[in-house]
């Protein structure tokens, strides 16, 4: 704390000008890291003279140890990278998570803190803000059908604001643990729907970011609840189920929506697509685009209305018509079978959906991917 | 990131009512970390078994060094804290700068992550949501006089949204290495309005955080400009105060506003406290209350137009009329001799102004406390 204040000292003292030089009077030069390097390997690395060990932990990398030079800086390089958005964290004797004091880059995935880079090009491109019209990410409070008032994160496009215009809604939900601001941060919501508007390659839309656990009114720091560790809550009793339309009927009543099926879509990752999936076949004249990401389809808790029925319910949601039910996982997830289960049931009763798989896991790189592709096919 | 997707395996394997259970198959029991004691003292914890020294840095303790227990575990606990809201971080065997991996609640300040808590009573209340109607938090982009979209983060009392009343508006700004997310984050400026406003404490109105760092659009992560390390950077050259007038223009075109001087107001931190000042005195007719909190007054570049003929300027500014000059600094801050001068130049003029002294020196924790005054008497 008194280094942050001596170096403001010194910065004010000194003026903009000088900085690099006067920082170098009250501190090391600071480390680069991460370093993209030409051939988009990366460079991580940790000023950390005394550890005994030091792992870099990433999902570019598997638990990699990193070696220490003279000079007590740990360092590590990659391979050369795809273009992508990567996150990482340190191991350090024993300390299972330290992350990046030279990286501002940050991430939250439930309780934990995540660095992160872009490695540019096609994906990493679509993944940062770039010099084009900007929509607006606001954190909103609705009061819903349970009586409490709830956050929500909405996303609406550029021209929205001062406009007069109707807009189609993308209701997107998350996993498990997440809350209102996992899509619009660890989802990058905001640059992903900026960029893809502007190339021309998704319709303007509005896109609601709910918070699924009804435990809980708002992601942690934000509620009235006190502060708690976020952990991997869920809400999978009908809860949410439950309160869905009042969430679309605030919608409605506080945005210019086009309010009717053709131009409403609902997705959701893991708990959310499980979310999706059962909210979509409940008000089966809600929405005409569904879309399930590593969906934890058969995880409902038993003896709840809600998820009983499940055949006739579909069969009601198809015979309303869907236009696009979409299905994605990755090869690797946990949910794999889950899914091929699901997807013959599907099959059984002659209802149509398009099906994506890709590589990997249960893992928000994947869910970014669904989420570019999915809101190419709305609307 | 592996044992992540175990953690997600596991607990959706298990459903949510085992969770306690599942999650010591897979990970030892969390730490608590913080943890507020009975007496508000507090018990801060790091897992860290095979570090030699870690010491605790924070705004509550000097550099206090913990001690380790036999099962790895280094602890420390403080004297009974008033209620506040506190930061942290640690330092483990010379690596300078690491959060606690159990607590979820981070703030960043320019380049860094820090960890926070909250003592309850009566300021730490202030700070935290509170069941009470919330206003909107919103991340906009407005195209400004520099030809540029810039991001702002806007704040909109409760009830603002789908209805049809006029708010008169504070603009906030920020100190150096700073940006338009500062005051949202660090500053908790949802939360202090909103108990503010709930208590009548406040008049409802709308609160813009603009980013002064000309140099920039946007806060790291959210700038077409790529990734960088933010840095005490600033603008001292003019070219805030310059486009100042097409801010308030936009914002005046955007939202139900209250137009005019004796419903604006600006306020401002270190820096934002200089442009506060430059600001409401090259314009002399668009602000009737003014707040310079720790203001870096004397600190503009030489040879601007902006910052010459102080005195001239002043006298404009104050013979038009000032409802509210509210001053305020902390006596250990290092700007003080500065607001010392500052003061003494407007008793020389005979200009009326307010001052508050405060404890501590250049600290978020006095910006909070600044704002949640001065924000009582606007309106």
């Amino acid at each position: 704390m008194k280094r942050a204040i001596l170096t403001i000292v010194a910065v004010l003292l000194a003026g903009v000008a000088t900085l690099s030089a006067q920082q170098n009077l009250w501190q090391k030069e600071p480390l680069k890291s991460p370093e993209i390097n030409a051939d988009n390997s990366v460079t991580i690395r940790l000023y950390a003279p005394n550890a005994e060990s030091v792992t870099l932990v990433g999902d570019f990398v598997d638990n990699a140890s990193m070696r220490c030079n003279a000079e007590g800086v740990w360092e590590y390089t990659s391979e050369p990278l795809a273009s992508e958005l990567y996150c990482y964290w340190f191991n350090v004797d024993g300390i299972d998570h330290v992350n990046d004091p030279a990286n501002s880059y940050v991430m939250r995935d439930v309780g934990s803190q995540m660095n992160y880079f872009i490695i540019p090009g096609e994906r990493g491109d679509l993944y940062a803000a770039q010099n084009v019209p900007h929509g607006t990410m606001a954190k909103v409070w609705a009061k819903v059908s349970d009586g409490r008032e709830r956050r929500m994160t909405i996303y609406t496009p550029a021209g929205y604001e001062g406009g007069k215009e109707k807009y189609p809604v993308l209701y997107l939900l998350h996993g498990m643990g997440g809350d209102e601001d996992a899509w619009s941060a660890t989802g990058r919501v905001a640059e992903i729907m900026d960029n893809l508007i502007a190339a021309g390659k998704a319709e303007a839309m509005i896109v609601v970011m709910t918070n699924g656990c009804t435990q809980h009114v708002a992601a942690p720091g934000y509620s009235h609840e006190g502060m708690w560790r976020p952990y991997m809550s869920g809400s999978m009793d009908g809860s949410f189920e439950a309160m869905f339309p009042s969430i679309v009927e605030w919608v409605d009543d506080h945005y210019r929506t086009k309010a009717k099926k053709s131009q409403r879509a609902i997705a959701g990752l893991s708990m959310g697509g499980f979310h999706a999936m059962q909210i979509s076949k409940e008000y089966p004249t809600m929405f005409d685009y569904v879309g399930l990401y590593s969906a934890a389809i058969f995880r409902g808790k038993e003896g709840i209305e809600t998820y009983a029925n499940l055949e006739a319910k579909l069969d009601r949601q198809f015979s309303e018509g869907v236009k696009l039910y979409w299905i994605a996982i990755g090869k690797d997830d946990f949910l794999y079978k889950e899914n091929v289960r699901y997807r013959e049931l599907l099959d059984s009763e002659g209802h149509p959906y398009t099906y994506r798989e890709s590589e990997d896991g249960h893992i928000w790189r994947n869910w970014r991917i669904y989420l570019s592709e999915y809101s190419q096919l709305l609307f």
